[in-house]
């Protein structure tokens, strides 16, 4: 074969999150799923890496051509050893380091990466109490604490407030509040009462009606809430709401929760607590 | 001054997430704080570039010394464009693409990056309905449904258990259930009825008395719960029930959401959903 299939593997002294989404990233500009990807966490020892050198040189002789190997390595003597396997290694310390250091006129320290450490014990703290805020307010159920969210995405039952409400939280450790928009509201043909004092920090979600409908078809299948007519309404009168009281709304069908939530941020003005 | 301040820009034509994350991995390899971090998200457009680079050229200015600008930026004219900027540009995919492809055998083919995108519409519908999992597990109250969990993490009350289920969920599509660990159980000295099917799956969490102390008192000041000593009695009456069982576990207290989901993934040996 011209072009065996190859093993890509991802190595880390900690999660290897940061580099499995780099070596995605970077796989998108080829067309093919060529390769497999596997990922090695936590090698922060000389056996680990002799264990993943094992690893590396079967897949080696396995695909009849040399593993592409990401590390994100940090200790000088693993890395040396894992020069030693059969494999294309991309050392990204080594590839960005001396550039960086030369542009902003400082040494490296050689500590073991913590972007996903506990580089600040008050990071976790922040973030587990925007979790439980989040799961709080969810759907509406404690109106008071309205006040002190950072954002209310509002929309119909179902259309993703929960799921974006959490990944704020927990990637950003915004506090979001979840309040659902409801025959009721759209009856009134105004904004809920309770939402008026919130208007700067309100963000509306929008989905198409076809996908609503096969969403709350899961839930309660052949119920009136989720047949397609019902499903049109709801969302037809929710954009309404929105453009008659300016509030900024994204439509979810088709777009990832961390799309959104950088969007959503963006937009609202929410400063990132990390 | 030998050491001005740097203005770090990380440009991206979808959120910037993995670009961020990259730069945060690699300033760990710098002792000081010394670079103010700006995130530009979805630079699509050559306008959007033309506010960028007045962003930057104002930094420049304000810095007395050129920025360092990340970018992962894929269309080519726009990242032509950026090079004229008044800094120092390093974009990844000139650094890793020509290696890669040399490696792998295979041209690239010039998409704009997927990584955090809506690559495979499945995925967002896997990540949600693992979050919804997660959300009706919670707390141990659908115990019926324990079996179509792909873990389950036990733990005293406050020890750190929903968010890292949301986490698994909101991350890799894992269906994580969460199941609180009472007096009750402690007092039976065995493993509650409802899990003894579900051994293989279980995964402990522990926390230090202390810290457990410190989250309660915010939840219930003053009370017999959230005191010390009673935070002590569960903490170890739970560790001697992982220990008596044979289930593995791992002290969250000085470790991130990321770094226990990884681990506890990788020892109850669930397979990512993607």
């Amino acid at each position: 074969m011209s072009n065996p299939s190859r093993t890509l593997f991802i190595l880390s002294d900690r999660t290897g999150i940061t580099l499995e989404h780099l070596v995605r990233t970077l796989m998108t500009q080829f067309d093919d799923t060529c390769c497999e990807r596997m990922v090695l966490p936590f090698l922060d020892t000389p056996a680990k890496i002799e264990a993943a050198i094992r690893e590396i040189d079967a897949a080696a002789s396995e695909d009849g051509a040399p593993p592409v190997v990401f590390s994100s390595i940090v200790e000088e003597a693993l890395r040396a050893r894992l020069k030693e396997a059969h494999a294309q290694v991309i050392d990204i310390f080594d590839t960005f380091l001396p550039n960086l250091s030369t542009a902003i006129g400082k040494p490296t320290s050689g500590h073991v990466g913590l972007s996903h450490g506990m580089g600040d014990p008050g990071e976790y703290d922040r973030r587990v109490d925007a979790v439980n805020f989040a799961l709080n307010f969810d759907d509406g159920s404690r109106l008071r604490g309205l006040a002190d969210a950072d954002l209310i995405l509002v929309g119909v039952s179902r259309c993703g407030k929960t799921p974006t409400c959490l990944y704020l939280a927990m990637q950003y450790a915004v506090r979001a509040a979840n309040f659902p928009l409801t025959e009721d509201d759209f009856m009134l043909g105004r904004l809920p009462d309770a939402l008026r004092d919130h208007r700067d920090r309100l963000f509306g979600l929008t989905i198409s009606p076809e996908r609503l409908h096969r969403i709350r078809e899961e839930r309660r299948p052949g119920s009136e809430y989720a047949s397609l007519p019902q499903c049109r309404k709801e969302v037809s009168a929710a954009e309404d709401l929105y453009r008659s009281n300016a509030i900024p709304h994204l439509d979810s069908t088709a777009v990832s929760i961390e799309e959104l939530s950088i969007e959503i941020m963006q937009r609202v003005g929410v400063e990132r607590h990390y």
